[in-house]
């Protein structure tokens, strides 16, 4: 029998190198082309930023080609992008600035992780770069927070890291890349842009409430809230960014909100979902709607075919 | 730029022929590898029946390939079964039986029904092959249900097809073919298999409930309902096809069970969706519950990955 049930699903990995070019187009697509040219490589947005001067990609492969992938875009940018001559309204410190990997689908965080050393050792290694791993692939606590890691940028770094011991990197030289500087390079979970809105005119209540979720409050974990008028719409809105949805999901998200709304009478008008979301977190809310105890992403028939 | 945004999303047709073969395994894997020899084919699942002598094999391709993979099926069962020596208990008049086209993504109903006239045209053609619509894609009344297409079979409709106008094809020859019968060809929306279950140990409550609901007692179109007891979990059962949920939503029909649970003062204990759902019914789930008044599976990650 050629085949005889569904197929497995191929593991997706995603990347979102940002780099230290925004203007010369000539050197963006440079960049994105030697990303693009590793096998397996799906590139799915870019964004070239001249204020910011600043190159956002995001592309996806299986656990192989996004290393690949995201160390030839390294490879690029230390060969196209001089800092000494980048100037630019967003802090950075390297070429390739930051290299945060993201699982997507049939990948753990942990395997991120993984991934985002072997890729640090070798950029380090081959490039002679120094690589500080952040977030969740921080091996020292104060480097989960990338800024932190950036502080001083390009210019204060070159310096520091010949004499301050905090800031040795994890992989690599204990200098600078004379023209590439540094790298960041970590793991996180996918963010999900969140916004619950209210049918109130009282921006209090929307500030209130996220003040109450949010994790820096002692609220939801993972979960980051600010309270904004709607004027035009007539409305307030809790406004989120939720940093790992399998540690607070969305659902709960919505219903402490809902909770907090009721307590001060106010009603839920609609909520937003703000750009892309994983599939998991959209199966997790059908199957709180509809009371599913068991619900799987692998029984969406599209991930059958394209999984 | 090599690429400033996401990638259009692939159409993408489900077909599910079923053919008249299941026991001689070099048969069904000549017919699966014959299907599969068309570019751009992804066969999903192959279900070899001894008992009905069947086999219903699942693939998906875009517009174009769908139809060559169809083709070549066809072509391929019409060469390697002889109708004359089959024998099983599952009723059929063709090598290939029935040819349905699903419409995935992308893709409409109407798409699919213009899909099957194009391949039963060519079926009826180059295989010398008489071709029923039947489903969606009927252009008489009647051939909207298969069973009114295949009664009397193929030993029946040998003499039927010649004599009696009711039973001359939609296209092609009006006699059978001598070994490969003939063949119906349809569209058809996906079909969803969902249950709720009921805190209830009586069944008439779920057996009540199926018949309000239900297409055929006037209840909810595309629905198909029934009541059984779970006895073995203590509850009871509305189980359900939902033939078109962009007719009738999932949504729909749970808040309709609700009601009518509610009514008889009975809680919902959980749901189930049996099998594959396609990701726009989960989107909408998932928008009801957070009540999103925008959401498209467009912003699925996945989608944009796999699409």
């Amino acid at each position: 029998m050629p085949m005889t049930g569904p197929t497995s699903m191929a593991a997706v990995v995603e990347c979102v190198p940002n780099f230290s070019e925004g203007r010369r187009k000539e050197v963006v697509d440079k960049i994105v082309y030697s990303i693009q040219s590793a096998p397996g490589i799906k590139v799915l947005n870019v964004e070239m930023d001249p204020d910011h001067n600043r190159l956002v990609v995001t592309f996806t492969g299986n656990r192989e080609n996004v290393q690949e992938g995201a160390f030839r875009g390294a490879r690029a940018a230390s060969e196209l992008i001089d800092l000494n001559k980048h100037k630019g309204q967003h802090p950075r410190m390297g070429a390739l600035d930051v290299l945060p990997f993201v699982p997507i689908s049939g990948v753990t965080l942990e395997d991120c992780v993984e991934i985002a050393n072997k890729v640090g050792a070798r950029i380090a290694k081959e490039l002679k770069i120094p690589v500080y791993l952040y977030e969740s692939a921080a091996k020292k606590p104060e480097r989960a927070n990338l800024e932190n890691v950036r502080r001083g940028e390009f210019e204060g770094l070159r310096v520091a890291i010949l004499t301050d011991e905090s800031k040795y990197p994890d992989y690599g030289p204990r200098m600078l890349h004379p023209t590439a500087g540094a790298v960041a390079v970590g793991a996180r979970m996918p963010l999900i842009a969140f916004n619950v809105n209210l049918k109130s005119t009282d921006v209090k209540i929307a500030k209130e409430i996220a003040k109450k979720i949010r994790a820096s409050n002692g609220g939801l974990p993972k979960v980051k809230a600010l309270g904004f008028a709607l004027e035009a719409r007539g409305m307030v809105q809790v406004s989120m960014n939720l940093t790992d949805y399998t540690v607070t999901p969305i659902a709960k998200v919505f219903e402490a909100i809902a909770k907090e709304a009721d307590g001060k009478g106010v009603e839920i008008a609609e909520s937003e979902i703000i750009g892309l979301v994983p599939l998991d977190a959209v199966c997790d809310l059908a199957a709180k709607y509809l009371k599913i105890g068991q619900f799987s992403s692998d029984q969406v028939l599209e991930r059958r075919i394209w999984g």
